[in-house]
């Protein structure tokens, strides 16, 4: 039969380990696919690299918009990354009547909804396996494996390098500062690990998971996001006492009045499955009215898993190539007339548990006024450590986990908490979920 | 839109979860499918009871083949079981042109040669996500989301009554008679757990998934079964002090000269994520060349996480129903006319790190007698435990676990143990796996 072209879209890490993986598993692909899928045109800056790589046997050109403008080509595989000149190329290819496979988180985070529209105008399929969870087929699990179920809510450790920085923290009491560099040095965190340690590449993730669950527009706009540079290994310690992990999760859950959308360090009891998840594995839990939690483990990010979920879509684009339009998966799990206009919620009014540490003169009468200000609003306590001062300080730290409460209620406790006199300092609050499926 | 009408034979657990799910979720899952689906003929040997479930809202019968016959049926479910009358239903279905959802593992491991031939020829699809692991979309996983890869093994808790039992044995130091009853008690385990605690449902559903990873025929028959009646808590115990748990696991592995396939008790490493699946939760790991290792957890039996699979099989075949036979998903992930003929390899030529315990006289030399038949047959000692005898007891144990080694070397070395005058019975042997990513 007739092979699938593909045009490849920058050859570093991703694109080399999709070369890679097509080249070595190429009997195995076509058996699956029914006809070769191959890669007859490389875009690459580095030219005389891509040449070297694919062994002078494709098409390679320093110019990604010859590729997309190829009528020989199929598929384009887009592993540029970026917002701007990816997002010219992924709608010009998609204009010229192209399948395009991506691995852009940041890229359908932000223009997801005017590129999923012209792709369904000109009724071809956008797939983006590889853009969360790098070979985990977690957006394959939650549009197709998932459908008989109302979605409760997806809770994820969907970011490597976080992953490895709070295991190290934990492991070994080191600093964030310090876990950071390790990171760096083993090539597990980037020279600007912004976007990683900020929260901010989780969040993008998040917010793909969160419209293929629900059925409601890419918001990432509304994600709330919170990384993990302000943690101390004290806090990590504290929570162990309490019988938590500390992990950056990405969040999205449904509530009568709305969705939340949300990244931030939270407390999950130890002995939950993903509590356990640890270094730079990625790991996500579905929460569906029918099937309860499932969970889906595995590498998030590297050149072969991450080519596995880019392959594995170009598997399903043959498969489908010739489907009815309107027959298809739909891009975001339900079909594009069929998107809720329910809202995300702000921050002010999610629900979640809390983790307090305050620092306090170590007087009689203190605890008395702290809890009578978390009684005002509303906010019941489920647990408390307080750490007596070591000999000669006036200080203690006394940490308390709340039960389930409106973050806005938490907030305004810590503002009064923090005027007392007796307080020092800020108060640090964590959140803490359960994901009891 | 024309909704698409389902026949339903058997609405007990699983027909009436698939029922009571379908109604709830009927706005979500029609938003999801693009036109609604809906039970229009129910089959079930219990009429009164299946009219007073559906509300007499759909045409009821006793007679199964009148909904197989019933020219406005698309899509049957057989939810009946058992290889007799489910296997005439489901190709009298095929013959006359409808698709078949399937929680049938049985029919399928035995008979699913005939039934993939007879849908390939007629050009219709047989789902079969429910048949292993409940509600966790493992099929859909090993067939469409790890294509990319040549998938080197899977192992499996694919049977919550038997990890209910071995949990209870853990955590409580039951016997596994004790362990048993208990699960009986709680509706864990059949009134006849045979099937379950013998390893036969866990060897069809590995057969299922050994077929979907290498591309090799349906073929039960060549399956090795282990359950785990003979297991002891000591066993249970010293596994625990060498840092292992005790899983019923199916396997099948890739080797160089065919591929293993098999259910038996295995030793895993605690610090597994799998190691800490407990109670009825079913968990699944697959091990891909690009991927590594990648797992899958969640409720695998139950009314609503089946019916989570049958329904996603339903949307599934909505999705594809128009799509040209020849591009859809292949039934075992490769094409049909593309399956490999390797061999499953016999049991004896299987590789794996072995348990052993054995009861010896406690006197000199006996250690030395044991070391040197395993030196003689190639075996390798990777750890020991010798459990020095009670007072007054002039018998010890001994624990031992070895390297990998091909099994029949082991059985050769069990047959000369047994025959030394100081070994006092039969030697435990249980195999262990790394199952390493």
């Amino acid at each position: 039969m007739k092979p699938i072209n593909v045009g490849l879209l920058g050859i570093g890490t991703v694109g080399g380990g999709t070369w890679t993986v097509l080249t070595r598993n190429q009997e195995e692909i076509t058996r699956r696919a029914g006809r070769p899928i191959q890669i007859t045109a490389v875009a690459d800056r580095d030219t005389e690299r891509a040449t070297s790589l694919t062994g002078g046997s494709v098409k390679v050109t320093g110019d990604a918009f010859e590729v997309v403008r190829d009528p020989s080509i199929d598929i384009v595989v887009e592993l540029i990354g970026g917002y701007t000149v990816a997002k010219q190329l992924v709608l010009e290819a998609i204009a010229n009547g192209k399948h395009v496979v991506t691995a852009n988180k940041a890229l359908l985070a932000v223009h997801g909804q005017e590129i999923f529209a012209a792709a369904q105008a000109k009724g071809v399929m956008v797939a983006f396996e590889a853009a969360v969870a790098g070979g985990i087929p977690i957006i394959k699990a939650v549009r197709e494996g998932l459908t008989a179920n109302r979605i409760d809510w997806i809770a994820g450790i969907i970011n490597g390098t976080t992953n490895y920085i709070l295991s190290e923290m934990r492991d070994k009491g080191l600093t964030f500062a310090d876990a950071l560099a390790d990171a760096q040095r083993l090539g597990y965190a980037e020279a600007d690990p912004t976007f990683d340690i900020e929260g901010v590449d989780a969040a993008h993730k998040i917010t793909l998971l969160s419209a293929l669950a629900f059925g409601i527009p890419v918001q990432f706009d509304r994600a709330h996001i919170e990384g993990i540079t302000k943690l101390t290994a004290e806090d990590i310690r504290y929570a162990e006492e309490l019988g938590y992990r500390i992990k950056l999760l990405g969040i999205t859950k449904r509530k009568a009045d709305g969705f939340e959308l949300r990244v931030h360090p939270t407390l999950i009891p130890s002995k939950r499955l993903i509590a356990n998840v640890e270094g730079v594995m990625n790991a996500v839990v579905v929460k569906g009215d029918a099937v309860g939690a499932t969970l889906y483990y595995g590498r998030g990010a590297g050149a072969e898993p991450t080519a596995s979920a880019v392959i594995a879509d170009l598997v399903d684009v043959t498969r489908l190539h010739t489907a009815d339009p309107e027959h298809r998966v739909p891009h975001l799990a339900f079909r594009a007339d069929q998107l809720s206009d329910t809202p995300i919620l702000p921050i002010s009014e999610v629900e979640s548990a809390y983790y307090l540490r305050l620092r306090v003169q170590d007087r009689p009468g203190v605890l008395a006024d702290i809890t009578r200000i978390l009684a005002d609003q509303g906010i019941s306590i489920d647990a408390m450590l307080q750490k007596e001062p070591s000999e000669g300080e006036q200080q203690a730290n006394i940490i308390m986990l709340t039960h389930v409460t409106r973050e806005k209620q938490v907030d305004a406790a810590i503002v009064r908490i923090e005027g007392l006199d007796s307080t020092v300092g800020a108060v640090t609050r964590l959140r803490l979920e359960e994901l009891n499926g």
